[in-house]
């Protein structure tokens, strides 16, 4: 498995758009055949602040997100409302470390 | 439903010990009647950068977890382990919307 937390700073007048097309590339990422979780956090602290929250069966499974038409569209949509380049950090689901206990119902 | 998202920096010497008194509170975070998830991330570019990813029912939940031994015993034990301070940020699950999809089975 491979994870990817993503921290992202919207634009304040773009928070109610980036979470349409966010959650349009949310939903439709869960249905790949080799994602496990797509979820959205927002801050309640500060309501311009993000993670996203990906877990993927394995790098391939990433790249098979990365060419889909749902990804691209969201990585185009959001790249104007982003208050400052996002941070992702890749990285290993140690613990649970059963697969199914990442898998979103 | 609210989220913690916790960045951690572990002193390289103490990674392994930080993994295994982190498993430990994350085994028993899972067994709290008002948890949903607590996962712990592992960086593929730093192995001394960990995220823990924990879903709680309610702000009560996230009080009850406090004063559980496990976690307290956890934030004890690893406060010489770290490099710097925690960056922990509160928030809410808004994709999916729903609490099953959430909980580690």
């Amino acid at each position: 498995m491979k994870s990817i937390v993503v921290k992202i700073y919207v634009k304040e007048e773009y928070i109610e758009k980036f979470k349409e097309i966010t959650f349009y590339n949310s939903e439709n990422s869960r249905k790949e055949p080799g994602n496990l979780r797509f979820d959205v956090i927002q801050s309640a602290e500060n309501p311009a602040l993000f993670f996203l929250y990906e877990i993927y069966k394995s790098d391939d499974a990433i790249a098979y997100h990365r060419a889909t038409e749902h990804y691209q569209k969201w990585r185009d949509t959001v790249a104007d409302m982003m208050e400052k380049p996002r941070e992702a950090v890749q990285g290993f689901p140690i613990c649970p470390s059963d697969e199914s206990a990442y898998k979103s119902l």
